[in-house]
């Protein structure tokens, strides 16, 4: 029954990505002239501002060394990646060792932040980039920078507070969460030619999934928190209280990812599908559909005013989570979820004239703001979206095929 | 013609703040056990979080001493005033002299920001208690304030800059524009008895006024900007076009009062009321009203994904902007404004069931989210709106009558 819808489905990701997505990107956001790319796009792909950030220097050169190492060896994607690699190389890194947020057109530094995302996304372009061009160099660099990243987010007052941490002191999700998926990564590409590193990315997975499990997940309330005091407690105030369903839902998928990789854990399936079952209960939004990008733990209101947009990216992280879900649980109720994800997604975020998605609409469904790229937005999460699943389709096509 | 509208006027602003608006905070945000006040409240005055704002106890305090100053002297504004000047100065301030953002109910620090806005209104809070319960201690702190309020904002590199200042140095609006108001404050409540501290006062309202005009303010754009270069420049990125159409709005207006204290200054009236057109014109949304919260300078999209919310507090700002350029100009246009913004407003913020107003609507005057108080919305902007129309309205009528 499934079998045919799945088959489509495999066509609508693969050619979204390749004959979409992608050169969308590639035709808009890549510098000629200084190298690295520029994605802060307006819907026709023409370009609003020239200034680079890095977050999307590392997600693109990440997804072009991807495609070449998975895909298909296309030289432009090589090319293209070692561009990136190059950018970030000469201009990514401050004197201290850390790593920009956002530079100018030609590498000047604009802005460094107190957290260390940049590290984490240059990190996995490097590894990605270093199997595709068989460059040591660039695999030892990665591991360093997972090193580094690690030792920030691990070492306590090494990463500036926000606030002041003895009063009131508390940690986020995204700190786990990024370090499993940046050790999968590293796992994937870097890590099958030393078993060493192979068994420090699988420790790092092993505690950030605990730490997750222990600390965030509260089955009692059915809930994943996004924010919470150091032993897990809940803190009762605005912060404290505000649930981001798509970045939970993004670590349930992260996890389930990670099953297929240990075969059958029927732990980590329950621990993964739960995440995912109580953030979309908590994220649909039942009145006009899509998920919603805040929630308050209490149904009370949640003090970011923009809480009840829809973004692009909730959207693509719940199709992989759902889709996964399916293909580990069989259970037919994802694979409903699945689409109805994916409809209310494609119905509303694509752009059938210009072609890639736009990011920000309103809670009833209608765009805010017709850009197609800036700082936070890029070539990543879309796309990242419409690999996994043309792939996770292609295994679901050949496991019904061969029954 | 207009005689009745603004009789009529006067009754909805004196009585929505003494009948309404004031009644909402004192019954409801008065924290009886630590002093201060608690501004995160929900709909109906029931409390969100108990987590208190710096700038919200600065501003409840002057909006409580001022109405003893201005209104009447009346015992519980007083009290209330001096809880919040107490707390202040229990829990108001690090060790280095500079102030927190945000504190726990019983005074503990939780965040301190770079900015130094939390000066500001502890300073205007400081001075409107001094002349409130003759308390010279208060003055002089007030007047301390101040001066480190001016260190800050006018000393390179004393404010640790959000990005790197070498490559692209700018500036925001927000500091001239700021130092404005505090200094008319200062002036109308501490200044009276000393004229060095008044020519200080004038002083900086004139270097501020001057650079508002030379730096922020473009005739042949027509257009206040919100960020530039350190000269003025305009910065062709993101940031630098996006403007803040309320925020210039608010400038117009403290530039526009002190004509009234300087008499009839037509160079100072011809710069309020072009900052007021050019910015009611980019601000008004022509197809749902109300003001827009950011515009990009070439019409662009603008990067902040809520930039076409309406918030409650350009409204208020465009009220005062509005009857103010009325009563100094008399041309009808500013009272045919001022009706629009003003009707718009009372029909989509206020809360006919509980009080008060929202503070945040989608484009199409939707609520977006019910709560009447947070870090940033509390006994301000509103009231202080009322107040000041209020004195207005019963100005104009005072002069027609006498006619």
């Amino acid at each position: 029954m499934h079998n045919k819808g799945f088959d489509e489905l495999l066509g609508v990701y693969r050619d979204g990505l390749l004959d979409n997505t992608l050169p969308f990107w590639i035709r808009n956001c890549v510098d000629r002239e200084h190298g690295g790319f520029m994605t802060a796009l307006n819907r026709d792909g023409s370009l609003l501002d020239t200034d680079k950030g890095i977050w999307q220097q590392g997600r693109f050169t990440w997804l072009l060394a991807t495609l070449y190492n998975t895909v298909e060896q296309r030289p432009e994607w090589l090319e293209l990646a070692k561009s990136g690699i190059d950018f970030i190389r000469r201009y990514g890194f401050d004197d201290d060792g850390r790593m920009f947020f956002m530079v100018t057109r030609d590498g000047r530094p604009l802005r460094k932040r107190r957290y260390v995302f940049s590290e984490a996304f240059a990190a996995i372009a490097l590894a990605a980039y270093a199997k595709a061009a068989s460059d040591s160099e660039a695999a030892q660099q990665a591991h360093d920078l997972f090193h580094s990243f690690i030792r920030y987010t691990t070492t306590p007052g090494l990463i500036e507070p926000k606030g002041v941490p003895s009063t009131r002191p508390c940690k986020s999700i995204g700190y786990p969460m990024i370090t499993i998926n940046v050790a999968q990564v590293l796992r994937d590409t870097i890590g099958e030619s030393s078993g060493a590193r192979d068994a420090e990315y699988d420790e790092w997975i092993d505690r950030s999934i605990e730490e997750i499990r222990t600390d965030f997940v509260k089955p009692d309330l059915e809930v994943v928190m996004e924010t919470v005091g150091t032993s897990g407690e809940i803190i009762d105030h605005f912060d404290g209280r505000t649930l981001n369903p798509g970045h939970a839902i993004e670590a349930a998928w992260f996890i389930l990812d990670e099953v297929k990789r240990r075969g059958n854990d029927t732990d980590l399936i329950k621990l993964g599908t739960s995440m995912l079952d109580w953030m979309l209960n908590r994220g649909w939004d039942d009145e006009h559909g899509g998920i919603l990008y805040f929630r308050d733990l209490k149904g009370l209101p949640v003090q970011e005013y923009w809480h009840d947009m829809k973004f692009w990216w909730p959207h693509n992280e719940s199709i992989i989570a759902t889709l996964l879900a399916y293909q580990l649980t069989g259970d037919k109720k994802y694979a409903e979820r699945h689409r109805a994800v994916h409809d209310w997604a494609y119905n509303h975020f694509s752009d059938p004239e210009y072609g890639e998605w736009y990011g920000y609409l309103h809670r009833d469904g209608r765009v805010s703001v017709h850009l197609k790229g800036n700082l936070w937005k890029g070539p990543f999460h879309l796309p990242r979206m419409q690999l996994y699943c043309w792939k996770l389709c292609e295994e679901m096509a050949g496991a019904h095929v061969s029954d």
